[in-house]
C-alpha cells in the first residue's frame, strides 16, 4: 500500500466522538464537562482507555494533561497533536474532542497499515482550555510551555471554591511526567472553525497561520438622569446616548480598519432602564481583536480618542477598565504550507485564514513550530448544543492532519 | 377675613410632602413607590387619612383613583385639582405629590378660614401616572375620561407580571366609585415643572397652555448570536449594534428636527450579554415628544424607514410595538388666562408655556375645561432623588392653585 493512500477510518472517528459525546450529555445534543468535575475524569478515562488500546503509552504530567505516546524508529523529538475534551456549560460535541479523537484515529490508521514513523507521533489533551471553571482559560497548555508556573496553577480557584491541585488528585489525574514532555519537532491541532467563515464561503479546510490578539475592556459611563420629555437635547447627559456612540464608533471602527480587525460591543446595560428617564450610567463592554499587534493597538488608541471626545462634548465622565489582552499569534509558514499542500493533494479545498478564537495551539508555538486545521461549523455556531459539523468534513480534516503528522514525522 | 388675602400655609405643605417622602424613601433623597406596590399602598392609605382629617369624603373607583369631596354650596359640577403619588424607580418627592398634596393644603386653608364655596371641591389622586410598571402611564385618567376601558386596563400587566385588577385588589384599591365620578366645571393640576425653563429664564409661575405629544414605542431585534472572535464583520446579524444604531438615529433625529422635538432611549438590553458573544436579541424603548402632531408623525416616519434600511442592510428581524401615543393637547384658554390673572394678582412672575412631560391634565382636557400650572424645577432635574423645588416657590404654586380654583368655584 502506498502511503499517499491511506484514509483515516471514519467510522471510527464517529463513533469515538459519539461515545465520548455522552459523557456529561446534557441531553439536547450538547455536552456539560467542565474542566477536572466527575464528568471531566469519566472523558479522561475512556480517552486514556482508547489510547491504551491503539498501544499508546499513557503519560500524565503533574497539571493533568495526558499525553497517548507512539514510539518512532528513531529516538527523535516527537510530533505532536492534540486539543482539550474539557467544554463550556452548554457545550457542543466537537469543540476540542474533535482534535483529540482524529489523533487517535490517526494513531489507528497508521496500526492497521503498519506504518512506522521516524519522530515519535504524541496525541496530546491538554487540562482546561476553556476556562470555564478555573482562569485563566488554555491553563494545561500556557503550563506546559511554561507560561505559567505549576505552583500558580495548582492554587487556581475554581468558580466553584475548588483547588486545581485538589481536583486533579481527587479524579486521579495529578500525574509526574516531566514537564514540558517534551519539546516537540512540530505542533498541529485539527479543531472545527468555530466561526461561519469556512461554511459561508465554500471552503473546506481552513490552514491556520496565525491567531488574532485579544483586548478586552470594560467602560462605564457616568451622566446624569433626567425627564425624557422637559429636558431639550442641548441640556442632556445621557449615559446611555454615550453608550450607543461608543458601539457605533466601535462597528464604523471595524468597518474602516478592514483586514482581520473585529469589534463587538456583547454587554451594554443602562441604569435606571426606564423608558422615560434619561441613563444615569451605563456599563458596556468592547471585545477588539486583530492579528498584527501595532493595528489592534491601533484600534485600542483610537476607541480611547473617540471616548474622550464624546465625554466631553456630552458633559459624561466615561472610565475604562481592562479585562483581558493578549498578544496576537503567528504560526509557522513551514508547518502551514505542509498542512495547505496535504489538504491540496487529498482534493480538497484549502484556504488560509485566522483563528478568531484562542486554542492550546497558541500556547505551543511558543514552544515550536505550529500551525492549525480548521473544518467547517455549520452556520458558524459553536459553545451550543447545536454545535454541527458534517461527518464528511470531520473525515477530511483528520485525513489532511493523518498526512500532515505522517509528512513532520517522516515515514 | 377678604377671601383676596387668603393664603396657604407653607408649613403644612412642607410636612406632607416630608412625610409621604418617607414613604419608599431610597436613603438618597429620592422616592421609589412603583404604582400598586407596598409602597404604593402606603401612600395611598396615609393620603386617604389626611383627606379624611380634613373632611373629605374618600370615593375610590374601579381603576383605584382616590378622590377626596369637599361638598359644595350647590348640586354643582365639582372644581377637580390633583395629580398622582405614584413615582418612577428612582423618583424624587415632589413629582405628582406636590400636585396632590399642595390640594389638600388648599383644603386646610379653606377649611381654617371657614370658606365654602358654590361649586364642590375635589382632590384626585390618579393611579398609574408614571407608566413604569404598567402601561400605558397616565392610565387612571384615561380610563376616567373613557379612553381605555376598564377590563383592558385590569387586564394590564406589569412589568413584573402582576396583572392590574389583582394588584388594585391586593392593595385595597379596587373601589366602587361611579366611572367617572364627575364631569368638573374645570380641572387644574399643580406640578413641578421637571424642566429646566423657569429654573434657568426666571420664571415663577408657568401658565401651561398646552402638551407635547407623546410617542412610545417598544422595539425587539433579532440577530443571530455568534462568537465575537471568529465572525467576521460581514457575516454579523448583530441584534445589540443595531439597538445601538437605533439609539443614535434618534439622537440625530430630534438634533436635526430642532423645535419642540425630544428624543429618548432609556432603556436597552442585549441577549445573551456575554462580552465574547454577538447578541442574538435586543430590546430598546424610544420615546419621541413634540408639540406639533404633524412633525411628531414624521419623527415616527423617518424612524420607522430607518428601522426598515437596517433591518435589510443587517439582516435582522426588528419588530415595533407601539407602547403609549398622544397627540399634543391645547388647554383651554379661560382657564389659563385665570391661572395667569391670579398670578399677578398675587405679585408673581407667571410666563407661558409648554408642557414637555405627560400629565393626568392631559387627559382630564378630553372631558372638562383643564389647564396646569408649573413652579420651578432647579436645574430641571426630575425623575431623580435630586429633584428639587424650593420652599417658597412650591407656597407660590400653592397660594395660585388656592385662588384660581376659588374663581372658578365661586365662593
Amino acid at each position: 500500500m502506498h502511503t499517499e493512500q491511506l484514509r483515516i477510518d471514519p467510522a471510527d472517528l464517529l463513533q469515538r466522538l459519539q461515545v465520548l459525546g455522552r459523557v456529561g450529555d446534557t441531553g439536547d445534543g450538547g455536552c456539560c464537562r467542565l474542566a477536572l468535575t466527575d464528568a471531566d475524569r469519566t472523558g479522561r478515562d475512556l480517552v486514556c482507555r482508547w489510547m491504551r488500546e491503539l498501544g499508546l503509552r499513557v503519560q500524565v504530567d503533574p497539571v493533568g494533561n495526558i499525553f497517548g505516546w507512539r514510539d518512532g524508529l528513531e529516538d527523535l523529538p516527537p510530533v505532536m497533536t492534540g486539543s482539550h475534551i474539557d467544554t463550556v456549560a452548554t457545550g457542543g460535541r466537537y469543540d476540542g474532542n474533535y482534535g483529540v479523537l482524529a489523533g487517535l484515529t490517526v494513531v489507528q490508521a497508521l496500526n492497521k497499515a503498519g506504518i512506522s514513523t521516524r519522530h515519535p507521533l504524541v496525541v496530546a489533551v491538554f487540562t482546561n482550555e476553556e476556562g470555564v471553571r478555573f482562569q485563566p482559560d488554555m491553563l494545561g497548555s500556557l503550563v506546559y510551555v511554561g507560561g505559567l508556573s505549576l505552583a500558580e496553577a495548582h492554587a487556581t480557584r475554581a468558580i466553584d471554591g475548588a483547588v486545581l491541585a485538589d481536583e486533579l488528585q481527587r479524579i486521579g489525574y495529578l500525574g509526574t511526567a516531566p514537564l514540558p514532555l517534551a519539546r516537540p519537532k512540530a505542533f498541529v491541532e485539527l479543531h472545527i472553525e468555530q466561526g461561519p467563515v469556512l461554511d459561508a464561503e465554500g471552503g473546506l479546510i481552513g490552514v491556520v497561520h496565525d491567531l488574532q490578539g485579544i483586548s478586552w475592556q470594560a467602560l462605564s459611563i457616568t451622566g446624569q438622569s433626567n425627564h425624557a420629555g422637559t429636558t431639550p437635547m442641548r441640556l442632556r447627559h445621557d449615559a446611555g446616548h454615550c453608550a450607543a456612540a461608543i458601539a457605533c464608533f466601535v462597528r464604523r471602527l471595524a468597518d474602516e480598519m478592514g483586514g482581520s480587525q473585529v469589534a463587538t460591543v456583547g454587554t451594554l446595560t443602562l441604569h435606571p432602564n426606564l423608558i422615560n428617564v434619561i441613563a444615569r450610567r451605563a456599563e458596556l463592554t468592547v471585545d477588539l481583536r486583530n492579528t498584527d499587534e501595532a493595528l489592534l493597538q491601533q484600534a485600542e488608541q483610537r476607541l480611547a480618542a473617540f471616548i474622550a471626545e464624546l465625554a466631553a462634548a456630552e458633559g459624561v465622565r466615561i472610565g475604562s477598565r481592562p479585562l483581558a489582552r493578549f498578544t496576537p499569534v503567528q504560526f509557522d509558514a513551514g508547518v502551514a504550507e505542509r498542512i495547505a499542500g496535504q489538504a491540496r493533494r487529498l482534493g480538497y479545498d484549502a484556504r488560509a485564514m485566522t483563528s478568531g478564537a484562542g486554542h492550546d495551539a497558541q500556547m505551543m508555538a511558543r514552544l515550536c513550530p505550529t500551525a492549525m486545521i480548521f473544518v467547517p461549523s455549520v452556520n458558524g455556531i459553536s459553545h451550543n448544543p447545536a454545535e454541527h459539523t458534517a461527518p464528511e468534513h470531520l473525515a477530511a480534516g483528520a485525513n489532511v492532519l493523518l498526512h500532515t503528522l505522517l509528512e513532520l514525522a517522516a515515514r
